[in-house]
């Protein structure tokens, strides 16, 4: 009921980053593609089909060095109901291999309406006398702008079922600020949405003393991430824009604490596309993501320790 | 590019309201659940399959009465990709009906991900040399809290295509005012929200002096409703909260203009259960949802004055 699952494979792997799979189907070599077209004709079908074996190809050789896997929704709403079902098989085929799933999907409603979220993304579903798991993932990113009402229906299914929640707080982009970094009695609202993560996790801790209740804190932001590690000691933080984004590993130090632990780095295109970068044949997509994967790691664990 | 195709279709129906398809399984009258459990055994898909045939039967009923449908993503997620299948063949069934079609996705993200997001609900998107439409919807609720970065990437789509989005500035729940409510110089948070969405909106206004940029403020807030609405000139407002949700149409006045514009109010539960308060038979359950409608247009044009 804490982010503990999590955090013993970042302790294990000594790898405290998480796999990007936004699949964009530019992303996926031409060779997958035409033999999904070559089957499927020039369909949604075949451009989800191309992107699940893309996928399953990277978690092959991702499993045994990346802890965890976080799927962006966009990618694959982007094509239709087609593009959802290759979502939820990927996340099930992620955790068969083992993986913390989290699915970036920023998700945000009140009342019954986030509980239906909750129990697709996090939960289960009954029907008739059947339960269903929709989605099955680890854990979800939210939006918490609608305050408790939007995050109280989460907090139950994480508590009963092991699982956890990532909140905005400050996120990656150059416009984060209009909004986050106003401040309300002196307090930016970045910080003010952290405060309420605390609040929200309080009943949550777990034995490396995260809640359940984690925030998105961007590495493009590296004096805000030191901040809110100091003024938010039990959440949890996913950090997204290392790499592609432009933020560096020396600028991650600061959302660690003293034990390298407290926060997950993503990075999605960086490792998705590294044949790209190397400039290899696209049928070594698989193992050049695994390489930049290593990389990522060694570049990460260099700067916050858990190495030692 | 403008919100114009949806307030001619309110004018010539004398209607600003929009009916919230919202279908839990429970809400589906047994005989309709029962006939799918035969047909696709106790199961995802017959749930989904349930839920379509409720859906067409209300929009059978409603399409001549309504002007717009607003699916809530939460609830077709909720029965995973089937349910995501039967979202996509809801939104064609209604737009095959002349109505107009408004996404409650409440969704956000940044840059090329937002992009993803806007050409799934509202764009296209290619596959080779293909063009597909994945959702194909008017209209989407969006979540403004990462800025221009999270919104721009839809305006393009707005523009080209004549749809429209909905940021959230007040929403209807208790705990919206946690940080809704919160004050950066002297302006609450939700007005701060506005004024962006005045700003965003600037270059996309129509005959009605409305933009695409729209607000979702809640029925529950009449004082914010009616402040907001002289805040904002040009930003139509989409209004949850009236009926099961507590508002009533007195407290709506303040969201319209002078014209009886300006404004669309959302009911869901209380059209699509209108059946079991109405004590009738389930197999009556579309009939009772039109009468529900009837009535409710009828109270809210009495208040607002789009009748005369």
């Amino acid at each position: 009921m804490s982010f503990d699952r999590l955090i013993k494979k970042i302790i294990e792997m000594k790898n405290p980053s998480v796999a990007g799979l936004d699949p964009r189907l530019e992303y996926v070599p031409e060779y997958i593609t035409k033999a999904s077209f070559e089957k499927y004709g020039v369909t949604l079908k075949a451009a989800a089909e191309a992107i699940l074996t893309f996928n399953k190809a990277l978690i092959d050789e991702l499993y045994d060095v990346v802890p965890a896997i976080k799927p962006q929704a966009a990618y694959y709403e982007m094509y239709g109901w087609e593009g959802i079902r290759v979502l939820t098989e990927t996340i099930s085929y992620a955790k068969s291999k083992g993986m913390y799933v989290m699915t970036d999907g920023k998700r945000n409603d009140i009342g019954a309406t986030m509980e239906a979220y909750a129990a697709a993304h996090l939960g289960t579903v009954a029907v008739g006398d059947q339960t269903f798991e929709p989605f099955g993932a680890d854990a979800l990113t939210v939006n918490g702008y609608l305050g408790t009402d939007g995050i109280a229906p989460l907090l139950k299914i994480c508590t009963e079922r092991d699982k956890g929640i990532f909140v905005l707080a400050k996120t990656s982009n150059p416009s984060s600020g209009e909004l986050q970094d106003k401040c309300i009695d002196d307090t930016p609202v970045y910080a003010a949405m952290g405060d309420m993560c605390e609040k929200w996790g309080e009943n949550t801790i777990g034995e490396y003393s995260y809640s359940a209740v984690g925030a998105v804190v961007g590495a493009t932001y590296p004096e805000q991430l030191s901040e809110l590690r100091k003024r938010l000691p039990h959440t949890m933080f996913l950090v997204p824009g290392y790499g592609a984004q432009g933020g560096g590993a020396e600028g991650l130090r600061g959302a660690f604490d003293e034990n390298g632990l407290g926060a997950i780095v993503n990075s999605s295109r960086a490792i998705m596309c590294a044949y790209k970068k190397e400039g290899c044949n696209g049928a070594d997509f698989a193992k050049a993501a695994r390489r930049e994967a290593v990389r990522m790691r060694e570049d990460i664990v260099k700067v916050t320790g858990l190495s030692k």
